[in-house]
This record gives C-alpha cells, sequence and structure tokens, in this order.
C-alpha cells in the first residue's frame, strides 16, 4: 500500500487516467516477453501459446546459413538443372539461354527483396510465406495466393515426379509408361509422406548432398573436358542426327562389308541394290564428337538459336549436306524435336528451377533472428543459384555439341542424360544425384503442399476447404494429403514435364506478383505500420518485380496466365462472399483509404457540372424519447430518389452535452444504421450532439461531407400538426433550418404527410407522378420524377408536367414549348398547361388571412407584454407550457378547418363553401382595421395565391400518387414566419401525398449532351 | 404596369425570388430555340451561334435514309472487300472467315448500340463522335480517343490509296512500286481536297454507286456461276499452282512438240533431255477450272482452314502429288504464299472493312431528327453490310477454287482480281468500281480526317496542335491536312496493305472501346443525366463490346496494341498536365464520385486495425479579425506529419450568424484553401459559422470527415500567454476542447511555441526528436517521431526515448526491455531511462501551487460575490473586461515568473534558485489554512509531479529540436481548468519546443507483422 500511494504521488499528473493508460514501466514489465499488446495482439497470442507448448523443448536456434541458406538452396535446384537446362541451351542458344535464365532470376531476385521487407515488417508468428501476404494484403488476396501457392507446390511435386521418373525411362519416355510409372511413383510418395514425414525432413540433407555433388562434378567435368574430352560419338547422315538407340550394332556408316542396320531403315531391303531414301543416298554418315570439351570453341557454334517446329530433325547447321527435302517420316532413325520451341516456351519451362525461394522465409518461427536471416539467406541463395545457372549455361554451351544439347532425351548419346555426358568422372553421377535429389524434391511438395493447404483451411476464411483443416490425431493432414496427391496425379496424367512446368510457373509466378504487389503497395501507401528492418527495398523494385511477373506469366503462355488468374479471381470473389470475416490490418485497407482520398480530391476541383449533377442528400431524422427515429419513411423517400448512386448522409441531431452523451450518440448512430440496413440505404450516418438542436442542425448542414462529397440537397420532414404542437421549436427549427438550407445554398425536399409515402414493398401499379412546375428552379422538380421512377415503387406511374399560365399567356404555345423542352430533355411526361385568369381575391382568401393574421397578431401581442422574455423564446424551453395554453383559442378554430380540409383529396368544393359562410363580414371589418398595412396587403397577395393554386392543383392532381411543388422561399424576417406555415398549409390542403422542393440555386437539368 | 402588377399578384407566394427563380412561362418562352439555359449551355450557345449563321440558309433537312444509313453503307464497305475477302475465304476456310466476319461485325453492333445511346443523350451540337466521346468521357480521353480515331482514318487514308495502287499493278506488286505511285497517288489527292474539297462531296455519291454495282455483279456472277461457270483455267504441276503470268505461251503442258516456256522454268537447258527440277520430272501438269461455279460442290474442300508460311506453294489438297520436297528457290513458277498467315493475322486484315460506322453520327447537324436516324440508320446498316460480308463468304467459297482464293494476287488466274473473275459480266466492272470507290474512299478519308484534327486543336486541349486549329480564309485547314499527309505518307511507305490495315484496326478498335466504355460508365453510374433517348443498350452489351475490342486488338497484334494504348495513355497525361482544363461535364468525375463511395463505404465496416493507424488529423485553425490565419505554422506542422498520405482536414469556426455570414464562410475557407496550397497539404477544409464558437468547436470535431475518413487526431495550437490574454474565452475554449476531444475518444497533439517549430524550408541538419514516454497511452509517442522523421526537416534528426523509473523499478531491466520493444518495433532510437527516486516535495512545489491556488481562489471569491453572472461566464463576452481589471495582481506575479523562465532551455536551476527566495514561509502558511482540502493536496503532488518532470526533460532535453510530452487529462470538473493550465505552463516550462500528445484509447503502434 505504501508503495502504491508513493507511486501515485509520484506522477500524479496521469493518475487519474491509469487505470487506462498505464505507467511505461509496469508496460515493459508485461512486455518483456512481447505478450499483452492489447489490440490486435490476441490472435498472435493464441497463436504463440499453441506454439509455445509444442516449442518449449527446442528454442529457436538456427543461423542464417542452416536456416535459410541451404534450405533455399536446396529448394531452387531442381529437375529442370538436370533434365532441360542443356536443351534449353541448345535451342534457344547460349545468348538467349542466359536472357532466359537472367530474367528469371531477376524475377526472383525482385521477389526475395520484397519479401524480405514484408519478413522483417514485425515479428512474424511463424507460418512463413502464406501468412505474409495473407497478413499484409488481407484474407482476399492472402487466400488466393495462398491457393495459388499450394496449387503451384503440388503441381511441382508432379512435375518432380516425371522427371524422375524420366530419369529411370531415359531414351523411352513413352506418355503411358509415364502415366503408369508415375502414378505408381506418386502412391509410393504419398504413402512415405503419410507414414513416416519425420524421415522426409531427416533426408533432406542427402538430397541436398546429391545436388551438390551433381553439381560439382558437371564443373569439374567441364574442367576437364578441356583437356581430355569424354567420348561421346555421335553419328549423323549429312546434317542430321542419327539416333543412336537405332544403330544397333554401333557402326555409323552405311555398309561395314555387309549392309549395316542404318542400310536396313533407310532401304527396303538389304540388299545393297535396293531401292533408299533418297536424302540416305545423296549423304555420307559421319561420326562427330558428342562433347568437344571446353577447348574446342563449339561455343561459337551454339551461341545462336535453333527453335526447331515439332518434327523437325536435329541437325549440325555447319555440316553441309546435299539435299533440303524433308524426312519423309518419323519412323526414320533420326532425333526429332518432340515439341515445337520458341523463346516464349523455354521460359515457361526453365521458370521451375529458380521457385523456392521461400524455404527460408517458411522457417521464421526456428530462426534465432528472423528479421537478419531471411533476407541474407535468401538473396545470398539466389545470388548462388542464379551464378551456377549462369555459368552452366556458359559451360554446356562451350563444351557439348548443338546437336546433343538440343536432344532432349540424349537419344544420340545411348539415352545417356546430355547434362550427364559431362560430369566427372562418369555420367551416373548425375543420374543418381538427380534422381535421389528429385525424388527427395517431390517427397518435400508433397510434405510441404497439405500443410500449407491446411494452414488455410485452419484460417477459415475459405469455408468449402474446412474439412482439410483436420488432420490425424498427431495433426497431420490426411485429407489434405489425399486431395495434394489427387490434384499431383492430374499433373502426372499429363506426363510430360514440358506441359507440366508452364502451370507450375504460372501459380508460382501469381504468387510472387502479389509478394511484390503488397510490398509495392504498402511502400507507396506509408502505412505508418510499414516500417521493415530490411531497409534495400523500393517500390520500383517490387514495381518491377511485378511487371516482370505479369510479362512473364503472358509471355510464357497467356492463356495460362488467364485460367491462373481467373481461377485467382474466382477464390478472391468466394472468399470475399463467404469467407470468414478476418481482419488482420491488411493493406487493402489503406488503399481503399488512399482511392477514397484521391478520388475526394479529385472531386473538389471545382463545382460539378450540370450534367453530372445527381442528388447528394443530407437527411435530416429525428429522434423521439425513446431514441427511435421518428419518420422512418423519410429514409425510404430517400432510398427510392436512387440516392443510392449517389451520397446519402443521414444527420440527427441529439439535444444534451457531448462530454456526457458520447454513449449516446454512439447508440443514436447505431439506430440510424440499423434503420439504414433495413432500409437498403448505403451512406453515411452522422450524430451530433449539441445543447441547442437549431445550432446542432445548422452546423450539420454546413459540415457534413467531405470535399466534393458534400450533400447538395437536404430531405427533412414537415412538422406534422405543428399547430396542434405543444412545442413550437419543433416548426422554428423547421423554418430556421429552410432559412440555413437555402442561406448555404442547398437544394430542399420537404415531403408532406410522409407515413402515406409508399414503403418499398408496396409498389404503385398504376397513377401519376404530378409535377406542378411554377417557377424554374433549376430543374429539379423535372429530375425528381425521373429519378423516382428509376426505383421499382415507382417504376410503373407516369408522370404528368403542369405549368401555370396567366393572363398574358400564350397557353398553346406554352404546351407546345413544354412539350419539345421535354422531349430535348429525354423525359416522358403528359404536359397540360393550366390557365389561371381569375384575378379577384375571393372572400376566402381573406378570411383566411385574416385567421392568420388574427393568431399571429394575439402572439405578437402577447410577446410585447412580456418583452424581456422575448429574447429567449428561440432558446427557453419554458415557452413551451406558455405557448400551449395560449394557443388553444386560435386552435379551435383551425381545428375545425383542418377536420374539414383534412377529409380527403376531393373536399376542397364542399370545403370552401363551408368557409364561405362565415367570413365576409369578418373579413371587411379587418380590412376596415387594417387598411394600409403593406405587410398585410402582401399577405392577402400570398394567400390569394395559395388558395387558388391549391383549388387548381386539388382539381386536377387529387388522384396523383404524389404532388411535387416549388416551394416557396421563407419570409426575410421572422415575424412572417407562421404566416409562411400557414400558406404552405393551404397551398398543400387536401393533397395526400406533397413533396415541397426547392432548388439550390443552380442548373441540375440541361438537354444538352 | 398593370400587367406586371397583377403578375406579381397572381402568384405572390413565389413573388419575392423572381429575379432568380423565374416564373415557368417566361422560362418557356426564353426556351423557345433552346438558347439561353443558364448553366452548362453557355459554350453549345456559342458554338450554336456560329452555327446557325452558316446553317441560315439550309435548315437540317436530312432523313434517315439519305443522312445515316446510305453514308454508314459507304464508309463501311472498302477495299477489303474487293482485294481481301476472297484471300481470308482461302486462307482461314470459311468457316473460320466467317467466324472472323461475324467477330468484327458484333464488335461493330455492338458499339453502335453504346454509340446510338450517346448520341441520343441530349442535343449533340455537331460535330459527331469526337465531341460525343470528349463530352461524355472528359477531355483527356476524349482527346486521347480523338487523335486515335484521327491517326485511324488517315492511315485508312493510306490503305485506301495503297489498295488502288495495288488494283492498278494487279499481278506485279512490288514494294518500290507501290511507294512510288502510292506517293505520287497521294499527292494529287491532297492537292485536290485542297483545292476543291466540295467536289469530294459531291462525288460520294458516285462512288458509294460504284460499290453498290460492283457487290451486285458480285451476286449475278455468283448466281450465272451456277449455270455456266466462267472460264478461269489455272494451271497445276502436281498438286503445285503455276504462277500464270510465267506462262508466256499459254501452255499448261510440259511439251508441246517442243518444249514450252514452263519446261525453260523448271530445267537446264531447253532441250528435253536437259536436267530438270525432280518434281517437275515426276508430276503431270493439269488444268484446273478456276471458278467452278456455285453448284461444283467446291465448298466442301474450302471449308477448313489452309493456313500457310511466307514462301510456301499454294497447294490443292485434293491433288495428288508424287513427291513432298519443297521447292528449292521461290524463283520457280508457282504460286507463293507471300506472308504467313494465321487466324489473328487475318482478324486484323479484315477489321478495317467493318470501320466507318461513325459516318452517321457525324453528320448529326443535318439530321431532320438526329435522335432517331443516328441508331436506326447505323444498326441498318451494320446489319446490311454483315449480311453482304457473311453472304460473300460463303459464296467465294462455294464457287471460287481454294487455289484461286489463297492466291491473293490472282497470279494463277493472269492477274485478274480474284473476286472479279466471278464477277459478272466481266471482272472489269469490280475492277473499275473497286478502284473508284477506293479512290473515293481515300479521298474522303483525307478529306475527313484533317477537319478531325482540327475540331480537336480548336477545342484546346491539347495545346501543341493548336497550329492546326487555323486554316485558310474559308476555314479549309490546311496546315492539318500537311499533317494528314505526311502521316498518311509513313503508311504508304509501308507499302503493304497487309500490314497497314493492323495499324488502323488498332486505332478504331481503340476509339471503339472508349464508345463502349463511355456507354456502360454512364450507364452503371446512373448519372441523372443518362437518359439517352435510343433504350435499347445494356451496360452488358458496351461491356462485351469493350471485351471484344480489347480481345481483338491483342488477338490480332498484341504489340500493336500496346504501342496503340501507349500512345493513347501519353495522349491522356500529356492532356492532364498541359491541357486547357475543360469542364464539359464528363462521367470521369461520376466514377470518381462512385469510387469516393464505394472506398468509403469499405472504409466504413469496423474500425481499423492497429495496423492500419495512420494520423487523420483535424487541425483547429483560428482566423484573426482580418480573416489571417492566426497560427500558420501548425498546418506547417501537420504536412510534416506526412499526413499528406492520410487525412487532412482543416477546420475553422467563425463566429458569427449563418444567415448572413455564408460569404465570410466562403472566404474563411478560400483562405484556408490557400493556406494549405501554400504549405502544399492535401486535403479538405471546413468552416463553420456558429453562434458560440466552443459549440461550433465541438460540432465540427464531432462531425467532420466522413464514414471511414473521420479524423482521429485533433491538432490545435496552445493559447498563446494565456495568461495575459484579455479574452479568458480562449483558454476556456482550448480546455474545452480538450474535453470534447477525449470525450470522442479521438488523439490530441498540441504543439507549445508553435511559432518556434521549424518550416518546411528549414530542415534540422542534426540533434534529436526527444520522447518522454511516461504513460503508455496507445503508441502515439513512438510513432510520431517515426512519422516526423519521414520528412525532410525532421530527417536527419536522431531519435531519443526516455522513460522515468520510480523508485520500485529496476532501470537496468526496463532501459534492456524498452530496447528490445524498439528493435521489435523496428523503431531507431536511443533508450534512456531516468531515475526520479526523490520523494520529497520540495517547497518549490508548495509555492507554485500556491500561486496556483491564490490566483483561483480569487476568482472564485469574485465569481461567488456574483453568483448570478457565474451562469453566463461561458456565453457572456461582458466578463471579458471584468476579467482584465481582476486578474492584474496575481498577473503581475505570473509575469516575473514567465520573464524568468522564458528565457530559454538552461535556466531552469537558476530559476529555481529565484523562486526559493520568497515562498517558504507563504507554504506553510498556506498549508496551514487549507490543510484537509483534498482537492488542494492532489494539485500539489500535481505539481510536484509536474517541477519535478519539468526539472528532469530540461536537464535532458534541453538541446532537443522538439520534446513530446505525454498530455494529462483534463480535470473532471471546471474548477481545476486553471490549476491544470498551470500545470501544463509549470511541465513544459523552459523548453522550446513541446509537442504535447494525448493518445485517443486505441493502440496505434504494433510489433506483430
Amino acid at each position: 500500500m505504501d508503495d502504491d500511494d508513493f507511486y501515485d504521488r509520484n506522477l500524479a499528473l496521469f493518475e487519474e487516467e491509469m487505470d487506462t493508460r498505464p505507467k511505461v514501466s509496469s508496460l515493459l514489465n508485461r512486455l518483456a516477453n512481447y505478450t499483452n499488446l492489447t489490440q490486435g495482439a490476441k490472435e498472435h497470442e493464441e497463436a504463440e501459446s499453441i506454439g509455445e507448448k509444442k516449442k518449449t523443448g527446442k528454442s529457436p536456434q538456427m543461423g542464417t546459413f542452416m536456416g535459410v541458406y541451404l534450405p533455399c538452396l536446396q529448394n531452387i535446384f531442381g529437375v529442370i538443372l538436370f533434365l532441360r537446362l542443356t536443351w534449353v541451351v541448345g535451342t534457344a542458344g547460349v545468348l538467349q539461354a542466359l536472357c532466359i535464365v537472367f530474367i528469371c532470376c531477376c524475377c526472383t531476385m525482385l521477389t526475395a527483396i520484397s519479401m524480405s521487407a514484408i519478413a522483417t515488417n514485425g515479428v512474424v508468428p511463424a507460418g512463413g510465406s502464406y501468412f505474409m501476404i495473407s497478413r499484409s494484403l488481407g484474407p482476399e488476396f492472402g487466400g488466393a495466393v495462398g491457393l495459388c501457392f499450394y496449387l503451384g507446390t503440388t503441381f511441382a511435386g508432379a512435375m518432380y515426379i516425371l522427371g524422375a521418373i524420366e530419369i529411370l525411362l531415359v531414351g523411352a519416355a513413352m506418355l503411358n509408361n509415364m502415366r503408369v510409372y508415375g502414378s505408381i511413383c506418386l502412391l509410393l510418395m504419398s504413402l512415405l509422406v503419410f507414414v513416416g514425414v519425420k524421415y522426409v525432413n531427416k533426408l533432406a540433407s542427402i538430397f541436398l548432398a546429391c545436388v551438390i555433388v551433381s553439381i560439382i562434378s558437371i564443373y569439374i567435368g567441364a574442367l576437364v573436358s578441356a583437356f581430355k574430352p569424354p567420348n561421346f560419338p555421335v553419328c549423323m547422315l549429312g546434317n542430321r542426327t542419327i539416333n543412336g538407340h537405332e544403330i544397333y550394332d554401333s557402326q555409323c556408316a552405311k555398309t561395314v562389308l555387309v549392309t549395316t542396320s542404318l542400310w536396313k531403315q533407310f532401304c527396303q531391303g538389304p540388299e545393297l541394290n535396293s531401292s533408299c531414301d533418297e536424302y540416305f543416298m545423296t549423304n555420307n554418315f559421319s561420326e562427330i564428337e558428342g562433347i568437344p570439351g571446353l577447348a574446342s570453341g563449339i561455343i561459337s557454334e551454339n551461341v545462336w538459336s535453333s527453335y526447331l517446329s515439332k518434327g523437325d530433325v536435329v541437325e549440325k547447321g555447319s555440316l553441309s549436306s546435299s539435299h533440303f527435302s524433308h524426312p519423309a517420316s518419323t519412323h526414320q532413325p533420326y532425333v526429332f524435336a518432340d515439341i515445337t520451341t520458341s523463346f516464349t516456351l523455354l521460359v515457361g519451362i526453365f521458370f521451375p528451377s529458380v521457385t523456392g525461394i521461400m524455404a527460408g522465409s517458411n522457417r521464421s518461427g526456428d530462426l534465432k533472428d528472423a528479421q537478419r536471416s531471411i533476407p541474407i539467406g535468401t538473396i545470398l541463395a539466389i545470388l548462388t543459384t542464379s551464378i551456377v545457372y549462369l555459368s552452366n549455361v556458359i559451360l554446356f554451351g562451350a563444351c557439348i555439341d548443338g546437336v546433343v544439347l538440343r536432344d532432349k532425351f540424349g537419344d544420340s548419346v545411348n539415352g545417356n542424360l546430355v547434362v550427364g555426358t559431362l560430369a566427372w568422372p562418369t555420367p551416373w553421377v548425375i543420374v543418381i544425384g538427380s534422381f535421389f535429389s528429385t525424388c527427395g524434391a517431390g517427397l518435400q511438395s508433397l510434405t510441404g503442399a497439405p500443410r500449407l493447404l491446411q494452414a488455410i483451411a485452419k484460417d477459415n476464411i475459405i469455408p468449402f476447404l474446412r474439412v482439410f483443416g483436420h488432420g490425424k490425431a498427431n495433426g497431420e493432414p490426411t485429407w489434405a494429403l489425399l486431395l495434394t496427391a489427387l490434384i499431383a496425379e492430374l499433373g502426372i496424367l499429363i506426363a510430360s514435364l514440358d506441359l507440366v512446368a508452364p502451370i507450375l510457373t504460372m501459380f508460382f509466378l501469381m504468387c510472387y506478383l502479389f509478394v511484390n504487389l503488397a510490398c509495392a503497395l504498402q511502400t507507396l501507401l506509408r502505412t505508418p505500420n510499414w516500417r521493415p528492418r530490411f531497409s534495400y527495398y523500393h517500390w520500383t523494385l517490387s514495381f518491377l518485380g511485378m511487371t516482370i511477373c505479369l510479362a512473364l506469366m503472358f509471355i510464357s503462355s497467356w492463356y495460362y496466365a488467364i485460367v491462373a488468374m481467373v481461377i485467382a479471381g474466382m477464390i478472391y470473389k468466394y472468399i470475399e462472399y463467404h469467407g470468414a470475416e478476418k481482419e488482420w490490418g491488411d493493406g487493402i485497407r489503406g488503399l481503399s483509404l488512399s482511392a477514397a482520398r484521391y478520388a475526394l480530391l479529385r472531386l473538389e476541383e471545382g463545382p460539378p457540372h450540370t450534367k453530372n449533377w445527381r442528388p447528394q442528400l443530407l437527411v435530416l431524422l429525428k429522434l423521439d424519447e425513446d431514441a427511435h427515429v421518428k419518420s422512418p419513411r423519410l429514409l425510404t423517400f430517400a432510398s427510392q430518389l436512387k440516392a443510392g448512386k449517389g451520397l446519402t448522409i443521414v444527420g440527427t441531431v441529439v439535444s444534451g452535452n457531448f462530454l456526457h452523451s458520447y454513449g449516446e450518440a454512439l447508440a443514436a448512430e447505431q439506430t440510424l444504421k440499423h434503420l439504414m440496413d433495413k432500409e437498403r440505404v448505403k451512406g453515411f450516418c452522422q450524430c451530433i450532439v449539441a445543447q441547442k438542436p437549431r445550432e446542432g442542425i445548422s452546423h450539420m448542414i454546413q459540415s457534413s461531407g467531405l470535399g466534393g462529397m458534400k450533400p447538395n440537397t437536404v430531405v427533412m420532414g414537415w412538422p406534422h400538426a405543428w399547430r396542434q404542437s405543444e412545442d413550437p421549436q419543433a416548426w422554428k427549427t423547421f423554418i430556421n433550418t429552410v432559412r440555413v438550407t437555402t442561406a448555404a445554398h442547398l437544394a430542399l425536399l420537404v415531403p408532406k404527410n410522409i407515413s402515406l409515402f409508399p414503403s418499398n414493398s408496396e409498389p404503385c401499379t398504376e397513377g401519376y407522378i404530378d409535377v406542378w412546375w411554377i417557377v424554374h428552379d433549376g430543374g429539379m422538380l423535372m429530375l425528381l420524377p425521373f429519378l423516382l421512377r428509376q426505383h421499382k415503387v415507382w417504376r410503373k406511374c407516369g408522370m404528368r408536367i403542369f405549368t401555370v399560365a396567366q393572363m398574358e399567356d400564350n397557353s398553346i404555345q406554352m404546351k407546345k414549348d413544354l412539350a419539345t423542352f421535354l422531349y430535348h430533355l429525354r423525359i416522358e411526361a403528359e404536359v397540360e398547361v393550366v390557365e389561371m385568369h381569375d384575378s379577384d381575391i375571393s372572400a376566402y382568401t381573406y378570411e383566411r388571412t385574416l385567421m392568420m393574421e388574427q393568431r399571429s397578431q394575439m402572439l405578437r401581442q402577447m410577446r410585447l407584454s412580456k418583452s424581456d422574455r422575448e429574447r429567449e423564446v428561440s432558446e427557453d424551453m419554458s415557452i413551451k407550457r406558455l405557448h400551449q395554453s395560449l394557443q388553444q383559442p386560435p386552435n379551435s378554430l383551425y381545428f375545425r378547418d383542418r377536420a374539414v380540409s383534412g377529409g380527403g383529396g376531393g373536399s376542397s368544393e364542399h370545403h370552401r363553401r363551408v368557409q364561405m359562410t362565415w367570413t365576409k363580414e369578418k373579413t371587411s371589418q379587418y380590412r376596415a382595421t387594417h387598411s394600409g398595412c403593406s405587410t398585410d396587403h402582401s399577405n392577402v397577395r400570398r394567400m390569394h395565391t395559395a388558395v387558388k393554386l391549391n383549388e387548381v392543383i386539388v382539381n386536377k392532381s387529387h388522384d396523383a400518387r404524389v404532388v411535387l411543388l416549388n416551394m416557396p422561399g421563407p419570409p426575410r424576417n421572422q415575424e412572417g414566419d407562421e404566416n409562411y406555415m400557414e400558406f404552405l398549409e393551404v397551398l398543400t390542403e387536401g393533397l395526400e401525398r406533397v413533396l415541397l422542393v426547392r432548388g439550390g440555386g443552380s442548373e441540375v437539368i440541361t438537354i444538352y449532351s
């Protein structure tokens, strides 16, 4: 306790908040073993606490060399080096082969740099590349890329198996043999993985040793060849290579006293006078040295490409031949090209031999210092392999004859592996070394792929993969292994290494592309959290890597590329719709933010053009005491305006003190959000806690929105039953809002009787939307029905436009003009011009005006007598009760009025007659007392307009689904507020659904394209 | 006057605003001839008023047939039909040829649909497709697409000329001949266009007639061939076609008593026993019918493709041949393929024969009812031409032998146009017809292209083209014609129709792609202005069209496609940077809006992850009386936080009544914008006019931002010299804002002495950013220096982190922990743990507390005596003067204090001593009077912390560039406000630049990846 007291005293400035803001020393204590960071760390913790149980025995102690460099090396070197590199050199020529190797190595090097940056950006909780990508690009990309990586690894397994079989069956690579032996091999390997995965891991170093020994034997062989070339004679007929398998008697000659086996194959019979192939006749056999050796200068022959078409004979350009005719059939004993080659194809075939760079980062959990080891180890391994490949390209080109290089299966050298011919001391070093390393790589693929699938499945982002998350009792992923084996079997059924290689190339390139993308994105977005310890990255490098990946994909095979992209895209979309929602703090959110910011900043350049005007609504809702929305139908109406494609901000003002009402504000926001969800309005909501709601509304109208996404239209409800209301604030606030809206140059929509407006589930099947176009107000009146009719509720409603012709107007011409105008506006509507010639101001008008005036006057007098209270009218709530008591008498008048007129649409005639009976004298009396009063005169004129218009409107539009009307402007001084409300009431009397529309002062519709 | 009066009276409700909102009848009067629409119509008006002068004579009176259908027809039919369609059919086979034609026609049909929608979306002020695209996609796209269209048209001119020459020189299409004759032809045509463009237009109908006659003659010819095939014998050797030109004696035989001319070409000498070509020896000559006719069933031979490589001999598959050797040289008299063909190549060559669909829409100005005629006419024309092409493919395949079809230049039929051989009554109909129509098309291209260029140049969106806007006195575009001729000459120098065609294919496809894009975009974005009269469009169709365009581009030649896209992209960027800014109300703004909305809605899903936290600043600026920003350096500091990549909202509150201060608010906004431009802060600004600034700030903090782009950090200045200020509102508002910020869970940054902070042009070359990490507040303290150091001003500053160890802490372990923590945070900083063991509360503390208490107490007493005023303190300005007079005595104390401590960083020791001299007794006195008072006790403790901390901080960080400090929370009740300010003053005393930091309650930094 004493300590505590001291501690409190000692940092007393901050004591009030010690519970939420811990003192640094106590935080550091807790941080000592990196747990307990509040947000974002929880799932890591869980993962780690599970991991820790296992790891307690062995602490991560591997260094850069053992932990990253060697695994990478082993994964990168592969079957292609032994089986295809010679052929690539022979076909593409040394220069282009160097180019291929260089591009592929560049691609992986750049990817490794990006990967290093990602891997060193914070603690990677054991899991490797999939985790890295998914945590920095989000579940959608992560899942898609993870599955690509999985498929790539699986097909790599198939490729290794095919390679192993090819080494075994060398020279007789029949498709069906491949399939049968390959499937058997796959089955055996899968069983091995199933029963004893730990042996596979232990054998890794043996496999690596095999590779290294093989490579060393190649280097030594190449050096030795400079002094003492190995003896691999190749039999040539003219400039054509003879298939060594077909020389049964090892005689490379036409006749050796008797005819040779070759004679029999070119001629009809064994006799010297039998008819023979013409080429055979005109050319002679010769024997050349298959491996002339480093000192022979053969490289000058190999430096240029010699791509062959399928079925072409492998020829040696430097030898002469007397005849150019094609061989008649592939049964002749030449060495034929088995596929048509091109630069792009070779890229696709070579690429798998540079993959495997993720091997180091996959072991992040076992490393002593992952953030140092991963970049160094991976990049060193890539450099090593690149140098080996590049030097091998040159050595092969310099030591081996072109015809042997181009001879994919070593047919001309008796079925030896071509690369084996160069090996010292014997080709068997390569055969055995490559076979074992290839088998090992296949086993590792079959081990790794199911684990990757299991990890993805356990992340639960791809629901249909869930089953693969389960495993045997010891956690081994049985089902995943099964799936992996099945997919690998597909690859094996293709039965050709040259066809499988491009497939896995695609998937790996896809994965590398996204690694580069993740790095480039995060660098460009400058997320504060992007602080990789590895600092030699740059977004241009990542971008270059990305471009190379994309280019390689399309170069090596554009249709595979498209298929791979479509697969990845489908996975992406699937995860987006069905995947569990994971928040890993991915970079995509940063992208959204940047995109939003960029788009908003673009928008801000200048006001929108008339053509681009679309309603950007600020819907002002009111919450009642129980925090329910008072007129939810207002939002329904907003959603029917198809503003969903524009902008909808739903705002509300809660009265109170913000310092104490944060929770209330959040609750109100939640209420609005729920309502928006219910009404399917996509938009934003805002809640302001204000001490004076009127100020709050004013501030909301001024400040809501951002940049170009500011609302241009305010939607608010009509203060229902304002005359009977206890609270004059409601309609005062209404008029104030109208004024603020006008001052802010925003348009205003006021639906009256909003509760009668149709909900989204009650489509109008017929009827009209009527527009009373009295003053031209920017065209809102024409545009709104068009927008409404885009919505299913209003789709079947017709549109009618009425306009008022007065005495001086030519109504026929007006109608014609209006119709043409609408034609050019591309709006379909019936047009009607209503004539309003009657200029007499009726008694009814006077009476209505009188009633209104009386009421206002009474109020005014009361206010005068209590002048000191007047100032507080707009702010003090105590006036409520006063008002209530005072308004009773006039209200009783209005009640009758309302009761009569409230009956329905068609009652205006009746209505008028009723009112007629008791007003004439009062009117004249009123006129006498108030004559000469200008406001009175204008009020009468206004009331006259209102009454007359109402009469015409009710007459024409009583059956309309909704009537759109110009909303007149509010009076300049506050005295006339009540009159204004009264005018509006009179104007809309007897109409069921009215939408009062006030333009924002700019054109919103144009006839021009 | 009387009328006016009446008019006013009659619509009195709206009279106040009649000046801004015209009555509908008066608007309609003005609209009668579609001018005078206020916004967006001005430039149209101008364009029209110029146009009207010209048009007054002839009113637009053309109908669908004459105005759209025929021009389209004439433009679509072209030279390819006559010169290449037979060859396409022969090479690709009937089926694939149908496929090619179908794809191309689909592409144009879909484009026509999109174009129709665009063309009928409002009045197109004469100008055609370029105007349509530029007005709906904006100047950037418009310019790029317009230039593509221009280049396409120009190359089309070159192609037509090459075609015409090819018709003339048929059978001997030597490259250099083509170049020489083509250039001459181009020169002549250009001169013709230059001197007499009106003749070109008048000849149009003649050209069209030529085409129609030719096509009809083909149909008749095909029908006639069923009964009486024309006689076109083709000489074959074995299955190889013999070049008819080489048969000088018209003998298709080896010997006719004497050796024929053919003999001489295959053999060494004319003698019968001379050595001959082997193929010649073993095969015999035969003569087949080149045009077997409709009834012959030859179609079964032509149905499949037979693509040839360059140099292959055109062979007839159905004939047998005894020997397969390749011809030794191309000097032998066979018909050879001159280029290597493939499906994709043929697409590129055929496509130009479906272009020209814009011809109708280009004439929109001359049409009686453009909105009806353009869709109908264009679509009918495309249907007609499609049917003609498709039927011709079948007819050609059914009437003509494959070897003749594949014989591009008609070598086997004595150099006749292959299509001519089918014509009835004579091939000359086709030769003459196609020659004239081709010349005509060439002339029209040379006429149209310069005009298009002129139109683009006149729009002034591409500055370097400005010169081409000028023309001759009569408006003819001389310079543009010159450029066009030069570019066309480039095409002619290529000298091969087959090589020029893919080029223009690219440009046209590019243009069509954008037409489709424009339509799809506008449909998807649902711009309210998108109301095309032509209603049979759908975004899927446009999208399909777009996809086909893109696919065709890449299929026909992916490198051309990339080049064309790069050209278009460069033009786009050029216009973006250098083009005149035009606001045509393009759809791109709608796209920005949708993008912003989409991105913002994405953002709104859930709060951001710790990893994604970045400062989203709300910078609160204050304007002085002259509407200048008080501390512009605040914005400089915000920009240095690299929040430019996040979000910056700059807000200010103007006090006043919004109804009257709209202009003022706009002016304030402009001031902020200017300042933001000056400080290069990209962001948004907001200005609220509020009657009570404090409320305004509260509402701004609550409501600024939108969705996920709400600020999470408030930046505000320290109320400078608050103790001397006349206006207590300033610091009251400050504390209130701190409270509101805390209540809203936002972070807060308060730079003190902001005017001393470095501007963007004064980079720190050395020194440290010091962080005093006292309580863990989400990590802001660690993140801010990192962010600052991203900016050039702070880049060279080091970072030091200090933390305070108290008695119970193990400071060595703390230092180690802190270092590890920072390592994992990837933040480089020097770490220091400062021990603060001294627990005695010094006399100085008591003295400072006392001073503070005294001051507060005096104020409190004054308030108590005038309790009725107290309520108004926060609202009434009259308290100002009162305060001022009352604060003088305590202020004098503080002035001394400030004067001493204001001296600089290192003076704290001195400072302390000065204060020591006169406080001991006062302190004890104070303690005596106030003992037992809990607030007093806590105040003393707080002051103790402040003093102690300040001492340590000044000691360690007096030379730091900036010191970051935790900001303690404001007191819970308002009584302590002044004390709080005083604590902060004491805490930061003697430090030059201080940044007080208060977290928002969430973690902002994590060690995890």
